[in-house]
């Protein structure tokens, strides 16, 4: 709303205003001339905060869970989730929003367990922190999981884990699952029968795709998840290839998970990168629309948001909320996975940036 | 969640898991297996309700406003907006949801008011109830608004109105303002100095559309509003076309408004229709994800949404929430405006649809 | 090719080169050098000709066809098409080639006349000049024409004639044959049984889509022809309302035919434009990649074309080949029906334009 | 044309029909019950025949050519292009057609020798069959080729070449000439002062990408050629992924070069493929509405073409026309590079297929 004059903001906070406000509330009227200053903003004003939660506090807390939480005494899946402390007024769960539109969570797989298959509406990937001897099964196709590893399984596939390997399987979880609550679409079917059954070779579509630009004759048509497992050495050298030239001075070296038929991020409404930051670069600031939840792959540094230090190291996770200045200082070589909502930003053109040139 | 065993459910309420989950609350942390139940639902839940907002109501509470509220002493725009009941608890104000995605309001503004132009990137809609005389002025072009018109001001352009005529006008607004709140993507601006000044001809895009399907040329390229009022005399006449077939039996006569450089709805996030229902009609039963704001025209009916009765007649507003069964009878020769989130769904692929043969 | 020196055009032109080129042809090779020069021009330099076909030749040839070509004796289609004298020597039928891409023809239905229906992966129109009484089946609709209407059968659907009327009846028809023969990818298929049964209401889809920018639920899904009939009335009426403004200078008053499902030109590969030109109207000069085929609609007038002057006038047929210099002067108010390749430029992102301020 | 009888035949034969076929040309107007049953078939019949070059006869001849013109006798680029025999009464220079649509050629730049940089309307790409050293300057970005490599040039982007090695390079050239010619869409442009220098670093794309699916941030956005060399080693690691599986019975082993901002062909208008055929592989036969030009890049075998055998071996060049017949068999491990034009096809949704199950 334009500036308003001191008289008209004292008749606003006057009785007779306040009193029609009442009024009008009881009968499920709302007066917009209230409204509008607190919801339509100039900028966006995150509800969201900037926090970050520690390796150390994620592994307690996963360790005490495995003792209550086993395959015999239930709990589909073991994934505890990061809410995001401005948004727990949202009814009920806080929609479990780690910020405004993403779900973000660590889950844990023992050896032995299994997590049978459902499917739903909202978009799921994952992305391995540790472990490895557990796969996922995506619409019939084994595919085992490695750290480093990064996975889609979006909307509508039929998805499941076993573990057969011998060592705890952790890795981070992110849906739109606050998205799709906020906007009432929310579809879920839990598969007959526990864990899918394998019908097609495992790693299928990881083998396919090796060759990187060069596709698989017949894939031309879309489909929503052509290459299910982004593997780790893969990433890594497209990360080496943009260390031959300079780095980004916002991003470093940065590459994002694309869906090799239609050149769009990986997830339909998720974006997926990992940044690399080499010892002592500082990263220039800015902001943008789209919000970030980052898990640290690698090294330790901290990040200033909104003017608030954070210091992270391998394993914790913290959120860049929409509209909050930022930027990443590492102390050692590392790499940053991160997941936004660029995608849906774009979906209703609302994706804004500015870049700080100078610190 | 697949169905889950007795004695699951009881240790899932022991004081084991109830205390864990305190406890990792109290570090912003959350418990997948709890919220999956509420929040992961196998078909829309709406928080939205069903509900009627009479004409008589809003006609009292807006003469009282029209009291309070004058040009001197302040409020940008003199409108109530439609609060549903089941979501107040969204903050601040509710978020303004008369759905999950959708505001809906009525505004009055009356002969010698303006309302200074300003733009946002919500997406706003006006359909028009009563009165003559005022125009709207979207990128320094006036539009006179009459009975039964519908307009169209997307995101991004400059809108303001002012009244030039002898009566009041009163019309319905709504906006994707929830939407945009969820997501975090508001961006508003006042216009410098109060009421933007016309520079292109009154009325200049529904005079230039007046043909239909014959389009000016050099109107090929994608714009957001390239005719910005459909006028009623013309939704009458598509309707007429439609009455000398057979009528759709869950949805009577019906048209939707649509943009013609991309055959997409008007607006870009709200689609919006226009329904006949002769004496006597009664649509068969049907439910769908997305979810819609009607505003009674012409005519009087009832509709029954999920087994309740609503009454309406001309004047009223009603809310048909997302997966909400209904049918509507129309007691003599109605006419339903009505907006819906169907834009949003389809953007999401998120749309399902259920139809009844028999009610 | 850039510009070479004297020598090396001597060189070019020596009996080496030559003897060399006339070597490797007996092999089916090529050279490029030779060939660059001729088929890479710095601008589109047409083969095809600007040219006029009057009403009288018109006339008297059809007429002549009618004696000769009865339906006892033959001829699915009594059509004479406009061949390009540019282009005859495409092998075979000159392709049927008015323009480089577009065939172009009149033809005539008698009283009493049947045309069988068949498909072709072709996309065809068609422009009523005369008469009334006969339909064309399209996908079972009986579509009744009248003068100035403005038809479209897009690829694949299934079409035929009857008259069944008492006065003859001619029109224009356009497809894109040419430049499907061209690319090689032709299908045509006749229906069994001759002339399709209706099986849909007559005149189904004008009815349907009376209201213009509001459309028929349920419409909403890309369809290739969900309006088959643009009538002539609703034309005029677009055309006076853009009468209301200043005539665009290199255009006159123009509109385009479009397709409600997508906005984009009614024909999948032809723009179809009617243009009127009040009596004394000069339209600046312009040239484009594009072609055109003109048919005069209503009143005379001339256009000069390359610097060539052709009078016109009701019932001529004239063609401005692709990147020629061209302006109309209308001697009356005049309507100028035309068809273009436009929206094949576009696949291929190689429309340019240039306009000239005085002419 | 649906059937005819044998006395509409006759009739269609007599002299008072081809009497009036002839009179009527004369006006440059032509008959269309002549003109259907010759230019719209009930399927395509390619003009293109089937043939192959072999890598003796190109040898020899580039050979000779390389004698004859020098740099300093001009002829801009040394390329001997494929004349389709079928095609040669195209005006002018058979429009230097392989296929209905594509041009193929191959090019020879000898040490020291220069290609002037220039840009055209028409999509070129680059096989190379022979020989390093040599560079390709695209937009100001040198790409140093090798043997196997993949390089593309689409419309508009400014290309020349230069050869600092000390060996001769032999590689295939394909562009869309024959379409741009058919369709009058010709625009070409000299680089004023000869080869453009560079001003990016050395094979910039090819290092950025080599992290397949992973894309550099920032290259979201569509880029005709994001990626401009797919290098071999990168093409024989996506085959050796499809090994692991079973191969396809009509394709083998097949890889489609892609580009990464679109997911759809690295050339707007030319499909590009790398096939592997392990010795005595045997692919089904199929045919389709496109068409294809072969390189052999390595092996031996042959191909049935409509019938008509035709024996390859690396270097041989062959043309299976569009609507043909054709199966392969190879006689060692052999890879065929293969240009095609589904794209265009595609643009005009003209691709049709039939598979034979049994050879
Ligand atoms: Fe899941
Ligand atoms: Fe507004
Ligand atoms: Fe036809
Ligand atoms: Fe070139």
């Amino acid at each position: 709303m334009a500036e308003v004059s001191q008289e008209v903001k004292e008749f606003m906070k006057s009785t007779i205003v306040t009193d029609f406000t009442k009024d009008i509330q009881q009968y499920n009227l709302g007066p917009l001339w209230e409204a509008i200053p607190e919801i339509m903003n100039h900028t966006p004003k995150p509800q969201a905060q900037a926090y970050l939660w520690s390796d150390e506090l994620i592994k307690k807390k996963m360790g005490e869970a495995a003792q209550i939480f086993t395959p015999e005494r239930g709990g589909e899946r073991r994934a505890i989730y990061f809410q995001n402390p401005g948004l727990t007024y949202r009814q009920p769960w806080g929609w479990a929003s780690t910020t405004q539109t993403i779900y973000a969570a660590v889950q844990m797989l023992l050896p032995g367990e299994k997590a049978p298959s459902h499917r739903h509406s909202q978009n799921a990937m994952r992305f391995i922190s540790e472990g490895t001897g557990a796969y996922t099964i995506v619409q019939g196709q084994r595919i085992f999981m490695e750290e480093g590893d990064f996975l889609i399984t979006p909307k509508g596939l039929w998805h499941g884990h076993e573990h057969i390997g011998t060592e705890p399987m952790i890795w981070m979880d992110a849906l739109d699952i606050p998205t799709v609550y906020a906007i009432g679409g929310t579809f879920f079917d839990p598969y007959e029968g526990g864990l899918e059954e394998p019908n097609i070779p495992d790693n299928f579509t990881e083998k396919r795709y090796r060759g990187g630009m060069v596709r698989p004759l017949g894939d031309d048509k879309f489909t929503v998840a052509p290459l299910a497992n982004y593997k780790w050495a893969r990433t890594v050298e497209g990360i080496k290839g943009l260390m031959e030239f300079d780095p980004n001075p916002h991003h470093g070296f940065t590459v994002e998970y694309i869906n090799p038929s239609t050149g769009k991020s990986a997830n339909p409404t998720l974006g997926t990168r990992m940044q690399h930051l080499p010892k002592d670069f500082h990263t220039k600031a800015l902001r943008h629309t789209h919000s970030t939840v980052y898990q640290v792959h690698q090294g330790s540094g901290y990040s200033v948001i909104n003017g608030v230090r954070f210091d992270w190291k391998k394993g914790d996770y913290f959120v860049v909320p929409n509209w909050a200045w930022y930027e990443h200082v590492a102390s050692e070589d590392s790499y940053l996975f991160s997941v936004n909502d660029l995608p849906i930003m774009d979906r209703f053109d609302l994706e804004q940036e500015q870049l700080l040139e100078e610190n």
